[in-house]
């Protein structure tokens, strides 16, 4: 059986929404990253990289969220979770998860978890809020990140518009859409259990 | 015809030397990072993230190395520059991509062209070492990245190897593995013609 290796809230809540939307037989694992439980010899042997999420294979583990999430798309293809029949459709999708990898979550990490103050978390605020900017104005489609059709993008994204929301700056006007893509993946079935899973909210 | 967008030396190298190791029919166009071109609007209609590489298809534009390099795997699939009939091999090859881009990437884009003096810069080297040692000790197969055959993720590697070999940082006894593995990728032809098309040389 798969097992999904997180931490309640943290990005690994991207490839558990898409397992759970998949309709995939899986369990979860949590990991204490506050306690560094993700630099024991035990997870460590599972991901060398020392971060969360990992997805046990009967095959071996699979790491980073769009690599995942890309996995459970293509291996339940009955669930749509993503075009996994036209490699440029998938590459747009995959491109849009790679900007939230490399840019949006990166800048807010350094924004909401690395205790930055004074012009240090000013300068992390501006560059967190330039790269929410890009996916509202430019990168994110409607109804859907990808466009018509849900896919595992949606999930993913609403892991950073969460803190965002959370963190207070996902302001109503700046980031309309922002929102209501939010709101609109926050009222999923599947999203919505996967939350209670994690002893998690709506925000 | 695909064209991809570069600025030499830069990532988008590793793109560069998937299209001609892929044997594509391709051309380059030099985007001039410190003049700013990335952010004209010209460009920004092709990539809003203001970066590159991009790669321009029949179908439109593409971006993130590790997207650009599964496209041209998987559309150049006699070139078998990846696992492509394998969900989970596959998934493996963009895992370790994927930890270049968000893990080894940032860190040596904070160290090499941050500006970064006294204890920042100490910091940040700290880190690039302890992101390539996780790659020297763990990731790395043999002789090639995912084990026995060649990759577009070696292509990858290189960009960062080669980077760390310049600034001075690639110690040859701490990094035994990819400073081999650097050697052996510089050797290839397709690299040869990319660095020459670049206007590169081997480090």
């Amino acid at each position: 059986m798969l097992k999904l290796y997180y931490s309640p809230g943290a990005c690994a809540l991207a490839s558990h929404i898409a397992l759970e939307e998949a309709g995939a037989d899986y369990e979860i694992q949590a990991v204490n990253l506050r306690a560094g439980e993700q630099k024991t010899p035990e997870f460590l042997a599972i991901n060398p990289a020392g971060s969360t999420p990992a997805l046990m294979t009967d095959r071996g583990p699979l790491t980073q969220n769009l690599v995942i999430m890309g996995y459970v798309a293509q291996t339940y293809p009955e669930a749509n979770l993503a075009p996994n029949d036209d490699s440029y459709a998938f590459g747009r999708m995959q491109a849009f998860n790679g900007y939230l990898a490399s840019s949006v979550h990166p800048a807010m990490g350094q924004l909401l978890y690395a205790g930055l103050e004074g012009e240090a978390r000013d300068a992390a605020l501006k560059l967190t809020l330039a790269k929410l900017g890009v996916v509202e104005d430019s990168l994110l489609g409607s109804p859907w990140a990808m466009g018509a059709d849900y896919t595992v993008a949606d999930g993913y994204l609403s892991v950073f518009t969460r803190w965002a929301r959370q963190a207070g700056i996902l302001d109503g006007t700046r980031f309309a859409r922002l929102n209501d893509h939010l709101d609109r993946v926050q009222v999923r079935p599947a999203v919505q259990r996967v939350l209670a899973a994690e002893g998690l909210q709506a925000v």
